[in-house]
């Protein structure tokens, strides 16, 4: 299992963006447009400097938009995934 | 339904900006000019380094103002929406 | 009505600097020189980490000068306005 | 009357640096050298986070070197003015 | 003994990245993936400015996914060795 | 005279680095290495954000290293002297 | 005698890093390499915002690793030495 450290969560892109159960449409012109994807493992936050946690803003399950080219990809037991920060999360499609 | 996080706002861009029902006229000399739109959801603000939430500055169904290259664009029912920062909205039009 | 957010301010450029009642001469060497103009609207200032608000050094009606190449034009109800930081105002004229 | 707004002042550059008063000397390799000046007005002082007032390090009056390159120059009333940061002025001709 | 400072590791790269016990597969394409390596040492932390320490996000014997081009390399008694900053380390593999 | 402001110090570059009486020699591949000066006077240090002075690390007579390319030089009454950042003194020479 | 000021170290450099008495063996592809040498002598430490020293992370006579690049070289007394700062330190060699 992958555990992401401090602000870090772990994301399963959506490979076919095409058509998805949310209606999202992603055309050619969206290269350039957020990625979707759904949480797989969310961090324990970062410290601040006083010394507490700051929450994170998702929950594992959650299928969200992220900035297009953030965070960094690993293969895991054959699986591609992404380490993001939780800032580069944008929204959550409910 | 797209909830945006932390600090960040939805925003329906208005395409035909010639002219709209407060008077605002886009030239082509506007490309520079900042874009015009209508606030679809607002997230729950920044949380600031005390761990209170710093409360935003606009609120749903307001005509606003941004930065002209500011957000991400995603397509969502359909639609094309403008993920953005607080800080990229600059006023509003009452 | 334009209402500027946070530390922003409305101005409406002084189009002809030439001579203008306070005396202020703009020679065509002045292209780099500050530009001069009227505060329309104040915004309620920052929002500090402390949550309270940073007061604003400009008050509506104030002939101000500021930096050259700051803030975006947007046209509204046929006039040209200025969307400009507080920071950006460098002096009022008297 | 120019009034400065929070940690600026307004300075009269000394035009014929060749030889002045206090004896200080520029010659040709002096291009890069700072400038010189007289403070005509100080703002304020910037506030800091606390809300309370940064005194400022300079008062009206003072002849006062200044980073070259610094400010934004207007002319008002028929004089050419510098509108300077306090952090540009470097030291006190006393 | 190598002896990490603040808010270092030491970590010894995982070279046959081809398979690992965990499972990943690093392919070609992943030169621009994150590395891989197991926790030798870990530094006591970074003093926060109020004179505490920042606890460390992770622990000698660890193995973990870092950052690709992140750290220096250095070689003691014949092994190769890098020095990290915790925050490049992305997340653990339990 | 000159009264340096905030954290800075009027320094006297010492011309002939090649023996000086404290043993340095800077020979021709020292281009690139800090010069070497003595303190002529010390500013009242900068001002912390609590409003408090953060105390200067050197004074007035002092013979010091300093980062090679740092400060801004004048000339006054006749003599070359650069205007330095505290921070930019790297050691004394006792 | 040489005193860094603030965070900064004095260190010689270990030239003839080939093999050392701690066995690194440094190749010629270590050219990017950290560096490896003795600390000479220990600055007070920064002076925190508080108004605190931050106390330093290594004591005179360590062996050390510090960035390839970091620091300002300067001859005294016929002896070339490497001003760093503390930051620049990576690891001591027990």
């Amino acid at each position: 299992m992958l555990r992401p450290l401090r602000n870090r969560v772990i994301v399963e892109r959506n490979e076919n963006e095409e058509s998805t159960k949310s209606g999202i449409i992603i055309t050619d012109s969206s290269k350039e447009r957020p990625s979707q994807g759904k949480i797989i493992a969310v961090g324990p936050g970062r410290l601040r400097e006083s010394g507490e946690l700051q929450p994170m803003s998702v929950e594992v399950g959650e299928e969200v938009y992220f900035s297009k080219y953030a965070g960094e990809e690993v293969e895991y037991e054959g699986n591609k995934y992404l380490i993001l920060d939780d800032d580069d999360i944008l929204a959550v499609i409910e």
